[in-house]
């Protein structure tokens, strides 16, 4: 319901005041575009707002943690424990995210969408967990059809809780041990594109693991035969709980007309569903980095997306988005706070 | 004298305590070498102070003004007056380095090094200037060896005076109708690369006005025969005095041991410049960003630089350098933040 609800209100923008917005742009103390990116962000967002210029606000940055199956396989670099013990580390502010977090003045809201651990209450993460962790899509599907839904409308349920505040910007994170295997599996299932070529070294697995990996996958979907046409068959039979709130998150953001940032390679798993889903919420993305993971080009290639940033990252957890959204404010205050020709008495191009 | 003994002091960078800095990076709770260039920064700050974590501390960006007698052949789009106008707005607040910068936490000093107007002492920019724009430089030298001198001896005055406060990161940015035109004639006189290759739309000129330009830069070329082994003589005979200012900021960064954080197009050719007179400066280089300026990529290959963004931007003032900063200071912070496994308890690598 919520889902089909969410679907029908996204719609392309109304691209009406696309004049107004360029000649505040060019009116400002700078040659014409000589901002370039900063100048596309400030377009964007104003697009979005359907306002010029644009308004600032609260700057969030979900981090959707949750556990897979598929680490029984031996995919990753890290024991499974690891999910559990860096969502403790986000809430204690030890991690990346946390020190990103604050220098770019980014809020962090850290959720529990499926680690398998039973976290105190009181110092805990937010919780909409199903179930501790998918199962492994070796040996069977991840979840079940409904496990999926729940995991996509909890997105779309806090992108609505979120817009209700001063929100200016939403962006996704993402902890879960195993999860580049559930990514490239619905890369490759909506995709068709090769396993082999897809998959990357993650957290930083040697060439033995490297080509087990690949053949865990290979087995998963064959086993499983994803319907390509039919995203929440992927997201449950090869995806994961977080790359679920993921989906549901980049949905409510394109519903509620909130610009939405995009990670690295997990995030755009999801980003990935949310388009075969309807691909009008592209509207509302913003690509902030490529990934060092090895797919991530192919993938953001399929969404027409180009990245912000190329700094090698591969670490997840919302980093790339986080950085990104410092770059999007800097676009929309160039927008609002600089002086035009007229106010500051600059003499205008003359050749 | 200043110029001799400040390129005495620049020596290579003492790298003992590498092994030292790695090992912290590879204790942080994240894959090793997953924040990419983040780490990269870190290290290389943490090797410029000699001191694991580094420390944090003054953002600084300095801002040269100054005009340029090429102006009189019509190579720029904006009339001469602008510098000045600009150089005001930069005082008011009102320009887009005034915004990156209040964003990003960097402070600005506005410094007049040669605009042809007089500013009031209470309300102008600091001012050094031995000469009210450099000379046409198409009929002549743009300036007297001893006020190439003189800018670039500002320039490391201005660099020692601000290590001696808490100062972390120092950049340049500049401000000079026609400055695309002097920096593109000192690139092609230190490395002979062709002028029609290296020159670019600069503030955004039409075709003509191109045309124009390349032959004016070549006939300045080859009328004052500057000397490609003697960088001061490039400098006074077709550079700028806000080029010698940033030439002195670098030597004096490179002499103190500060990270020197370079802008764009402009700031580059001062940063070939100073590489020419010691290449040790290299050490503490780091290159912002790609401009849409056309031969920048040239100019960062023969520095073997890799700039960290490429927004597509070509304003200049800095703007690339402020956005640098905050990624810098990002890396630093990430050093200096994150828990460590061990703090964490988080489980490390297994595979």
């Amino acid at each position: 319901m919520l889902l089909e609800e969410t679907l029908k209100k996204i719609r392309p923008l109304d691209r009406s005041i696309e004049a107004e917005i360029q000649r505040r742009l060019d009116s400002l103390t700078k040659p014409r575009g000589s901002l370039g990116r900063l100048e596309e962000l400030a377009r964007r967002v104003a697009l979005i707002q359907h306002k010029t210029p644009p308004s600032l606000g609260r700057k969030l940055l979900f981090v959707f943690a949750a556990d897979h199956g598929i680490s029984e396989e031996g995919v990753s670099a890290y024991p499974k424990a690891v999910t559990a013990q860096m969502t403790t580390n986000f809430l204690q502010g030890g991690a990346a995210i946390n020190v990103l977090a604050r220098h770019y003045g980014v809020d962090l809201e850290v959720v529990d969408m499926g680690v398998d651990f039973e976290f105190s209450s009181l110092n805990g993460p937010r919780s909409y967990k199903a179930k501790r962790g998918t199962n492994n899509f070796a040996s069977g599907p991840a979840m079940t059809r409904e496990e999926a839904l729940h995991s996509v409308e909890t997105g779309i349920g806090l992108a609505q809780e979120a817009a209700s505040w001063k929100l200016f910007l939403l962006g996704a994170g993402e902890m879960g041990i195993g999860n580049t295997s559930s990514a490239t599996a619905v890369f490759c299932a909506l995709t068709g594109l090769s396993v082999r070529e897809m998959t990357g070294r993650g957290t930083g697995i040697d060439a033995p693991t490297w080509t087990r990996k690949v053949s865990v996958i290979e087995k998963g979907l064959e086993l499983n035969q994803p319907d390509p046409k039919d995203p929440l068959d992927v997201l449950s039979k090869v995806g994961g709980l977080e790359i679920g709130a993921t989906v549901g998150l980049i949905l409510g953001a394109a519903a509620c007309r909130i610009p939405m940032i995009l990670d690295g390679y997990i995030c755009s798993s999801a980003a990935l569903l949310a388009y075969r889903l309807n691909p009008d919420i592209k509207d509302v993305l913003f690509a902030s980095h490529l990934s060092a993971e090895v797919g991530h080009h192919s993938v953001l290639n399929e969404l027409q997306l180009t990245p912000l940033l190329d700094l090698q990252m591969r670490l997840g957890e919302g980093t790339g988005a986080c950085i990104a959204m410092g770059l999007v404010e800097a676009g929309v205050k160039i927008m609002r706070e600089m002086a035009t020709f007229e106010s500051a008495g600059v003499g205008e191009k003359i050749l």
